[in-house]
């Protein structure tokens, strides 16, 4: 299992079809486009200057909308996952 | 329904006609420009640094005015959306 | 009517005839030039981190001389403003 | 009269004649160069993040060394002023 | 011994044959890519400003991914190693 | 006389025969080179965010080394000086 | 002797001979590299904005790896030093 650190999340991107599904569609735009995923590990959250950690707003299960170009890909026991920061994070689809 | 983390909000963009309706015209000049559109949902508020969440001043159906270039669009269930920072709306239209 | 966010002001800005009764002339150098008008909204000011809201050293009425460049041109109602920060305002014509 | 904000001032800017008569001359060199002048309005001071607010350290009527390229020309009432932030004056001479 | 100070931390990477045993594989796409290591010491932790020492959220032996370009490499008794900052290191494998 | 503001201090640059007698040669290669000065007038120090105010750690009479390209020049009274911040400062030469 | 200000600490460059007897070689690749050396001096630590001042975590004596193209180089006393921060040491070898 991966174990984020910080305010890192662990996403899962969801495929195509699912996409459709969910009923997000990347506009053709000049616009920064969103990407869509569900998020399977999160972070401890991050520790501010005066030594307190913040819990992240997003939890495990969450399906989120995220910024496009943000986080790493990893690849771990055969599946593709992002790395990101919590901020890249827009919008919990609820 | 989509719900904006920390100090984003989610913006239904106001069409051409209404815009003219609400007496806001785009004039020509070098100068940024701003947008304008109806506020659909807005985050929790952003934590400072403090471990303090500042809530937000702008409300769900608040009419506002932003920068242009800011944001990033979406399409949800069909509709059109932009999600943005507080910090890009300039004045509500009260 | 617009009500401006955080520590932004709202400007109308002052005609080439009232400038020159006003005594402001825009030299001719290189430096950055100021420009004149007169506050018709004020926001509720900042929030810092601390979570403390910081209220706005002007007030609707004001006769202010700001950066010519700074800011974003809304015409409303017929009438043509400027949205700017506080901080881009130099100085009160008292 | 012009009342600068924050921790700006007002800078009447000294004549090549008086400049002589207090002893600084500008070096030829790559370096930056200082200009001088007398200080004819102070602002209330820079609001810190804490919300305190911290007077300027300079006072009406001081004579001042600034850089050369900071702040903004001001014509008012058929005088040549400068305003300029306190940070942007390198020492008074007194 | 190595002794890093701050936040910073001594990775020993893994071989390319101990990678695709752990299952991590690095995707070919445009994104940044992470690598993997093990972690052979760690700081003491960086000191905010307000005087206060935060502690490491990763330990020695701690397997992790980290940023591909991050860090630099030394070499000390014929090993070779990366020191990174934990800021670095993206996520714990456990 | 001149008084510099903040962590300002103003250095009499010394003449490179008084350089030779105190064991500082500026080395040929590529890394920033210091020069060598004494200082002359020390500002009150910088105002924290705090509201606090920071007292130097250098004093009139130090002799000290700081970054050869820090600073502006200032000519007064007939002699050259430089302004520059404490933070420019490398070591005292005790 | 030379008395580093701040955070700053004064090196003794480890010449190659010694370097090979320590085992820090530097690889070829297109990572920074690091340098070796002994600390002579440490300065007393920066001043937070809180007003507090943070003790340095090496001490006068320490062998250490730091940045390769970190800090300023003087010559004293017919002998080569480097001033740089202590941000710019990556670990004490101990």
């Amino acid at each position: 299992m991966l174990k984020p650190l910080d305010d890192r999340i662990i996403i899962e991107t969801v495929e195509k079809e699912e996409k459709t599904a969910s009923g997000i569609v990347l506009p053709d735009s000049a616009k920064e486009k969103p990407q869509e995923g569900r998020i399977v590990a999160v972070g401890t959250g991050r520790v501010t200057d005066g030594g307190e950690r913040i819990a992240l707003d997003v939890s495990e299960g969450d399906h989120v909308i995220f910024s496009k170009y943000a986080g790493t890909e990893v690849k771990y026991e055969g599946k593709e996952y992002l790395i990101l920061r919590q901020d890249d994070v827009l919008a919990i689809i609820g």
